[in-house]
């Protein structure tokens, strides 16, 4: 702890970047963001908790990395640019050792992906991150292209991107209940920890896919936001599902570790994942494949989209499966 | 507490408007605003926590009109119109007996700025309140009319909104170490609890004032931060400042229980009071009153900007006065 570093030694130290896009940035009381004409505005704000997004004893590094990951993974689901975040930071001190890996982790993340700090707040509390994050959305022929819950259709195939279930399996063998081999433990916590947002699959999928969400939440209860913005709902094939956890087509990870039980509960229902859910049209699939392979990040479809309201579950046979599974929920 | 309400019926219940002026609002991962051409974004974020920013058993209204009043103020230091704003909380429980006047105290200031909730986020968590304010700047001949700190020069005229050291007053009144009649501690109470944020004065003062700031942390601390962003110094007269104060002009509140350099300290370091410093060239004297009549706010011209650096203070026949106030600093 640097007991004599002020809050705005602290900005100055830790936060302060020269201004490359935004109009003004750091030190004034606004920062102003000057959008090109023809273009909107994506904002989103996440707020994360001490013992409740992450153990207190988390590497900084990471943490910062995934608060601000998590904000982009919005922007990603909207298909926005990434410009610009606001950070507001409440710490119990000044405390070099952790601010200084923190503020490593968070801006490696935004140089990456071009997303300046204009601006925020620092005060004295419970260690809480809260991150404001603005993208662009381009507008074309007067039609704005962000990907929005709202758009899917009876017929549109349902896909997800990377991997899922990962992050909560290493939450599980992080709290104790689950042996994870070494190797295997290291990988999924890299997942839990240092998620990477979908950015340039969003944008790729800017004209392709019909809706889009990240799926924070867990697949099948973040999905559920979609089904019902768009008047829908949807089938999916658990047994190609299930394929998306990473960990267990490790050769370390022997099968009888984790049942497939479990394995389907972390894909289905897991959390903490920020992979994107999205759908198009049947005729964009080849569309679709390009985007992925221009964002070179890999989607799998996994069902189809109803007019029959509802989320079901089948088997590879076709036979209805059980949806046992709900959304993390803060105040459930 | 209602045990049953989750994430989002309390997002729903509390916080859900229908939509006027952002392209998107509340429901999807990202909020659309879509500034008109010729206009930049102005953005602002404040967090307050419990304990550290406002005392555990303040009444949630006053907490709702003040969380978003800070912001405002931010903005009206810009000299910004007000748009929308995200809001992110982290709360202990869902209590209805506190969501519901918090949210009503928010959305009463945010509708009578036009200011529109576009998204957040809430968790469980210490009570937390992190909001980021936007707010439209115009364009006029390719300038921003963004008020500026850096915009002082030599010789412009030193003003301050409204009234200032009656926050301090009330909250040395809450803390026990100050008795003030009851009257009095009501007023100035109001002045802690329901800062009125300076929007109109800020929009007023566009292209009339030279530099800007919001003095939420106390007048001299604040306006080193314009003087150093303008490279000058200025000069106060403290004769004109301490009559600022407005609980001490209440006849109720006889001058032996505040004295004078209680009054000056409160007045000039005090902090919590959300007016404007700004300054304006000489010539400008009576577009400032125009502004000020407009805004149907009271300004006070309180000294000069001057070439040499520093900050000085003198009294009504120009002698020096010690300058022993600092501004406020979370991390100091």
């Amino acid at each position: 702890m640097l007991a004599a570093m002020g809050e705005f030694d602290l900005i100055a130290r830790y936060f302060t970047r020269p201004t490359a896009r935004a109009a003004l940035g750091i030190g004034d009381d606004c920062a102003l963001l000057q959008p090109a004409p023809g273009t909107q505005l994506a904002i989103s704000s996440d707020m994360l908790v001490e013992g409740r997004h992450f153990f207190a004893d988390v590497d900084p590094f990471s943490l910062g990395h995934k608060a601000l990951a998590v904000n982009l993974s919005d922007l990603a689901a909207c298909g926005a640019t990434p410009l610009a975040f606001t950070l507001a930071l409440a710490l119990p001190q000044a405390d070099d050792a952790w601010l200084a890996p923190f503020s490593r982790g968070l801006l490696a993340l935004a140089d990456a992906h071009g997303c300046e700090l204009v601006g925020g707040d620092t005060t004295r509390g419970p260690l809480t991150i809260c991150i404001t994050v603005f993208g662009a959305v381009p507008i074309v022929d007067g039609r704005s292209q962000a990907l929005l819950r709202s758009g899917a259709r009876p017929g549109d195939d349902v896909y997800v991107s990377g991997t899922l279930g990962d992050a909560r399996l290493a939450l599980d063998a992080l709290r104790g209940s689950l042996d994870l081999p070494a190797p295997v433990l290291a990988a999924a916590r890299r997942r839990l920890e240092q998620p990477t947002p979908r950015v340039a699959l969003g944008q790729a999928l800017r004209g392709v896919a019909s809706a889009a969400l990240d799926i924070s939440d867990g697949l099948l209860g973040d999905l559920q936001h979609l089904l019902k913005a768009s008047g829908t709902g949807a089938t999916l094939d658990t047994s190609i599902a299930i394929n998306l956890i990473a960990a267990c087509a490790d050769p370390a990870c022997v099968a009888d570790i984790i049942s497939l039980k479990k394995q389907l509960e972390c894909v289905l229902a897991g959390g903490d994942d920020y992979e994107l859910a999205f759908t198009a049209p049947v005729p964009a699939r080849s569309a679709v494949q390009a985007a992925a392979r221009k964002a070179r990040t890999p989607v799998t479809r996994i069902g189809r989209i109803d007019s029959e309201p509802g989320l079901r579950l089948v088997d590879r046979c076709g036979q209805d499966v059980p949806n046992r599974y709900g959304a993390f929920d803060h105040f459930a």
